[in-house]
C-alpha cells in the first residue's frame, strides 16, 4: 500500500496526485455529477474507478447502487464514517438503492468482537448515528452479515479465485481473520447485484481501497456470474488537529470522535494547527494561510455548509481581517451545534431502528 | 487381546509407530473398548486422541457424539471412507450421537464446487453410500454447512484464533480457500457440543490429523467456551494394490473405487502385488507371505468378517496350502458381493434421504 507521506488539501496535491497514480484511480470530474455536495464541490472527494458508469445511471435514471458497511467494533464513530454518510445521501437522492450492511463477522474475524456484541452496538449506536448524519431511512436495506447467507456463500467461493501471494500483494500482509474478514466483504460488495443485476458504487477512505481492488479482481475470475465491477469514491482523510495525514484515535488529543463532549471537542480545537503567523502583527499585515489550518479544513469538510460562508472566512484569513482566535470561535460553535444536533439526533433514531427494512434471511 | 497381525507385516510398522511418535498419538489399546470391531480387532485402528474420555462414556453410558464429514467433490467414494463409516457405527451401536455434515462451504472453498452441485451430489450419492456401509440412519443428525449458521459463525470467530504461521506450521501451507475450509470444519467438529455439552470422537485417516491438531489448539484459546478437546480415531490406511502406502486415484490401476464396476475391480485385485514366491513349487513347500500381501490386505480390512475365516486364510498361505489363484479368486468373489450390495443398498438408501434427520437452520 503506498503511504501518503504528507497531510491534505490544496498544499499537498502531489501525494493524493500519486495515491491516484499509483492505485490507477480516475480523478474525480464534479462537472459529472448534478448538484455535487460540499464534500465533492470542494475537492474533499478526489478519485474514484468507474465514475463514469455511475453518472450515466444519474443521468438516465437507470438503477444502481450504493454501498458501506459498518464496522460495529466500538462505540463511537469518527469523521471518515460522516463523509461516508454525506456520500451514500447524495446517491440516494440521485435514485441509488443503499445498503448499509453490519459486519458483525469481520468484526468477529477480524477483531474478536463477538456477534451478540456487534448487534447489540449496530442497533444501539451505530445505524442510529447512521441516520442522525442523514441517511435515508426509507431508500436503505440494511442486513446483518451473520444473517446473509448469500453474502457468507458468495465468501467460500470467492476465497478459491484468489491465492495467499495475491492477496498479501494486495493488503501488504495476510492473516486467517484478515482474510475471511476480505472475502466476506467482497460477498457485500457484490451483494445488491444477487437481488438486481446494476452498477454500485462504494464510497470509501483510501485505505479502503484493498477492498474495491480484490472484488474487481474477483468479479474479473468469475465472468460467468456476470457481475458488474464496483465503481468506487474516495474522499481525503480529516486530518488530525496536528496536522498530520489522518485523524486517529491513537492521537486523542488531535482527535475528535463522534460523539465526543463539547468541551472536549472545542478544547481539541483551541489547540488545533493553523495556519496563523509568529505574532497577530505580522497575521493581520500579511494575512493567515487557510491551506496549512486544520481549523479551516475542520470548517471546509465538516462545519460550514454554506460555500459562501467558507469563501469569506477563507478571504478573511488570507487577508488579514480574522484572527485565529474569532476562527477557533466559530469552529467551537459549530461543532457544539453539530455533536448537539448528532447526539439528539442518536435519541430520535433509536426509536425508528425498529422500523428499519432489514433483510432476513433465516 | 492380542492383535490378529499387523497390516504390513513387516514391512510398515515402523512408520505408523513413527507417526504416533510425530504426532504425539496414543496407540490404541483394543482392550479399553468393549466388542471391538475389525478394524480395531486387526490393529487397521492403531492410534487416537483422549481415547480413554470416550471409553469411560461407553463403559459409564454418558453421552458423547461421533462426527465426520462428507465432502462431495465427485460421484466416488473410497475404502477410507468405510473405514470411518465402520467406526461411526461401532461408537453409534455403543450410545454415541452420530453427526454427518456435508462440506459443501469446504467444497466450495477448497475446490470450487458450487454449493447446488455440492448439495445433488451428497444427497444422491455420498449420503446414500454412507447409509449403504451401515450408517444407522436413526441414530443420526444430517447437516449442510452452509445450512449450519452457527458452523459458519464459529468459523468467523475461530479465525481470529490462529496466525498465518501457525496455519503453515499446522497444515505446511496456506492459501485462501483452504484457511477457511479448515476453520469452519473446527466449527464443525465442535458443533455438537453447542447441542449437548459433552466429549466427541472423530474417526480419520492419518492425514486428517492437522484438522484435529486445530481444533485441539482452539479449544485451548477459547476457555470461557468450555469445549472438550476433541478425541480422535486414527485407521491405516487401505493400501494401493501395488503395495504403496495409500490406495489413490492417482495410481488409477492400483486403486479401487466405490462404487466400482466389478470386473473392473477384479481386474485389479488380479494384477495385486502379493506375497507369492518365485514359483508355485517353492511356495508350496516354505509358503507364501500374507504380510507382504495386498490381497490378505483387502481380506483384512474389508473382505473377510470372520476372524476364524480370516487366520484360516492367513494359516493356509503361511504353509502353502493356498496358491495366490485361489486366494484372489476369494477376493474376487468377495468384491463382487461386496459391490453388488454396496450398489443395491445405495438404490435402497436414496428412497430414505427424504426421511434423514437433516438439521435445518432457516
Amino acid at each position: 500500500m503506498v503511504k501518503i507521506m504528507d497531510p491534505y488539501g490544496a498544499e499537498l496535491p502531489e501525494d493524493y496526485a500519486k495515491v491516484i497514480k499509483d492505485f490507477g484511480l480516475e480523478e474525480f470530474d464534479v462537472d459529472d455529477f448534478p448538484h455535487p455536495n460540499c464534500l465533492m464541490r470542494r475537492g474533499v472527494v478526489f478519485a474514484g474507478r468507474d465514475l463514469k458508469m455511475i453518472s450515466r445511471c444519474i443521468k438516465e435514471k437507470k438503477p444502481f447502487y450504493v454501498l458501506s458497511g459498518i464496522m460495529p467494533t466500538n462505540d463511537k464513530i469518527h469523521f471518515g464514517n460522516k463523509q461516508v454518510v454525506e456520500n451514500i445521501r447524495y446517491f440516494q437522492d440521485r435514485g441509488a438503492k443503499a445498503y448499509i450492511l453490519v459486519a458483525d463477522l469481520e468484526a468477529a474475524a477480524a477483531r474478536g468482537v463477538s456477534l451478540e456484541e456487534g448487534r447489540r452496538r449496530a442497533l444501539e449506536f451505530h445505524i442510529p448515528a447512521y441516520l442522525a448524519l442523514g441517511l435515508d431511512l426509507k431508500k436503505t436495506v440494511f442486513y446483518f452479515q451473520s444473517e446473509n447467507r448469500d453474502v457468507v456463500h458468495m465468501a467460500y467461493e470467492f476465497a478459491k479465485k484468489i491465492t495467499l501471494n495475491e492477496f498479501k500483494a494486495i493488503y501488504g500482509s495476510a492473516d486467517p481473520g484478515r482474510i475471511m474478514s476480505a472475502v466476506t466483504q467482497v460477498g457485500d460488495i457484490l451483494y445488491p447485484q444477487l437481488e438486481e443485476r446494476m452498477p454500485g458504487i462504494i464510497p470509501v477512505g483510501i485505505d479502503q481501497d484493498p477492498h474495491i481492488r480484490l472484488t474487481r479482481d474477483i468479479v474479473d475470475r468469475t465472468k460467468d456470474r456476470k457481475f458488474f465491477r464496483p465503481s468506487s469514491l474516495y474522499h481525503k482523510y480529516t486530518p488530525s488537529l496536528d496536522g498530520s495525514l489522518k485523524m486517529s484515535k491513537s492521537k486523542p488529543e488531535s482527535c475528535i470522535v463522534l460523539p465526543e463532549d463539547v468541551k472536549s471537542a472545542q478544547k481539541k480545537l483551541r489547540r488545533a494547527l493553523t495556519g496563523g503567523r509568529e505574532t497577530v502583527d505580522v497575521q493581520k499585515k500579511i494575512g493567515g494561510e487557510p491551506e496549512k489550518c486544520m481549523v479551516f479544513e475542520m470548517h471546509k469538510q465538516h462545519l460550514i455548509e454554506d460555500d459562501k460562508e467558507l469563501k469569506s472566512i477563507y478571504d478573511k484569513c488570507k487577508s488579514g481581517a480574522i484572527m485565529c482566535g474569532e476562527c477557533k470561535d466559530i469552529a467551537c460553535n459549530r461543532m457544539e451545534k453539530f455533536m448537539k444536533e448528532f447526539e439528539q439526533g442518536i435519541v430520535k433514531a433509536r426509536k425508528q431502528v425498529d422500523r428499519l427494512n432489514f433483510v432476513k434471511f433465516a
